[in-house]
């Protein structure tokens, strides 16, 4: 197998895409879970997002979240913005790394924020330059990169146009999401080979969701390219409110699971994790997609057979 | 990505590993399953075992509906069996392609036939020569190739001296199951390496179970290494009786789902494979774990937003 960078930085999104999707969790319940998250040894937190009350009232305490957690050393921990308002919001409060969602879709942006993908990519952009004003990092998010389950295949074009602009703009970071599970490795190769092509040195982090099946597939795809940032759900909470079918989050556990046997590094303690994810589930109360929370990692055997070989 | 091969050759599993590890379904219902998979455009079906009906009840009709099927144009039937009766019997109705398993663990093989590796092998060794000897193909699978339940990792040397002795003995191709879902990215890279290194010639078959959400990542790099021959079964039907937690074989729609996006020919149809899905989560009465079966393909999209945008 090509070569595979040996560590990669995961990004635990749960206590936002996961929770924003669930019934709405008391504020002390999202903080002890990112708190718990944080001493898993994740490199990364998404941990709230400062969007309208109206549109996402699960996520109405963004602000008592963020001041309540208990940072853990060497953690980063960032928030979702939809636009100039919530971006204010966020560096009001102190955010120091800011990731804005545009989807390359326009039916799914219609969808989604009741924006032509053209608004909201100048929206975003302004998101960036208010960001960098105030001392913060922007990431942009380019959702539906691999489809759309509206509009099915989304043009190539229309995600590298969008990830240009960007570029061309200064955001820091970009990110590609596979808001409903259409991504395979064919087409992971194609669209991280092109913004490589294009933006050699923007930094670039993807999103997977398991919906069809192909989540860990297309991340060791993407880790054959050199790609070392991946998003990633403890229990695989989550999905997107606005895109139908669209469960599926890849769970973190399934993703460290794996590379732990690959030898790659994640920092994560994998059963502290799955402590989490079992934690994760109580609180949603229902069972979480994760394969590894449900089977037990390849190395937990049920012990040795009983003597009389049943 | 890695130049992968143009087609590959699937074998349906469900009809065997599936419905053995469900309550027993009346004959007609196995014929018909079998005749609907071999419409779709199926390669390969393993039909039915030639097991003792007290151990595996599921299977006591094996001659039955062996006889009955009508056979599709194009469409290779097997049967497996676990010893040389079952061998018999298999030649007996006729059966030109047959496989017989031996399991690399120690703890899996007493469980399983309760017999030690080396008698189930010395077992599979006379399966091939009574197949031969009957103008019979025999393929030797060995289980538990990536790991066991009870035991944990499985050298990689027990399970290549089975391949070597089974390849000297003439076997006309290999498989290596992942009775339980412990095979990784790097595992099948190690296996295959070492196995194609050695048997260069040895046809090689690959069975992963998606037990860890791995099955698909880890036929992306057997396909990568050349491999082109997988097991997989309709829905996701089945497991191994014996193995506690072995839930979950790779369903056939998400296989072939994938490979479709990636160009990647299977010869089947995969709206036609859906059908037969459904019908098998029908027989069984429960829903089944296929990916594409619960979402559908990538390619069925909820048709245009309402006007509204809602």
């Amino acid at each position: 197998m090509t070569e595979l960078p040996q560590r990669v930085s995961l990004r635990e999104v749960g206590p936002r895409d996961g929770l924003q999707n669930e019934d709405a969790v008391p504020t002390a319940e999202k903080v002890a879970l990112i708190e718990a998250l944080g001493r898993t040894g994740l490199r990364r937190i998404e941990a709230v997002s400062f969007v309208h009350p109206r549109a996402v009232p699960q996520m109405a305490d963004a602000e008592e979240v963020w001041a309540a957690v208990t940072r853990a050393p060497g953690v980063r921990y960032s928030a979702l913005v939809p636009n100039v308002r919530g971006a204010r919001r966020a560096v009001d409060s102190g955010v120091g790394e800011i990731e804005v969602v545009v989807s390359a879709s326009e039916s799914h942006s219609r969808a989604n924020v009741n924006r032509s993908t053209e608004e909201s990519l100048a929206e975003a952009l302004r998101v960036v330059e208010l960001a960098h004003a105030s001392g913060a990092t922007c990431q942009l998010i380019v959702s539906t990169a691999w489809g759309c389950p509206y509009e099915g295949d989304v043009p190539l074009d229309r995600v590298l146009g969008i990830a240009d602009r960007a570029v061309d703009a200064g955001v820091d970071s970009l990110s590609f999401g596979d808001t409903t599970g259409m991504a395979t490795p064919s087409r992971v190769t194609r669209l991280v080979g092109e913004t490589r092509e294009r933006h050699p040195d923007a930094p670039l982090n993807l999103h997977f969701h398991d919906t069809r099946g192909t989540a860990l597939a297309n991340i060791v795809v993407a880790l054959q390219l050199g790609i070392a940032d991946f998003d990633a759900s403890v229990g695989g909470l989550g999905g997107c409110p606005y895109a139908p079918g669209a469960s599926g989050n890849v769970a973190t556990e399934d993703v460290v699971h794996m590379l732990d046997d690959m030898g790659v590094d994640t920092g994560v303690d994998l059963d502290a994790l799955l402590d989490v994810a079992a934690r994760a589930q109580e609180l949603v109360g229902r069972p979480l997609p994760s394969h590894v929370l449900r089977a037990g990692p390849r190395s937990r055997t049920v012990g040795p057979l009983p003597a009389d070989g049943a």
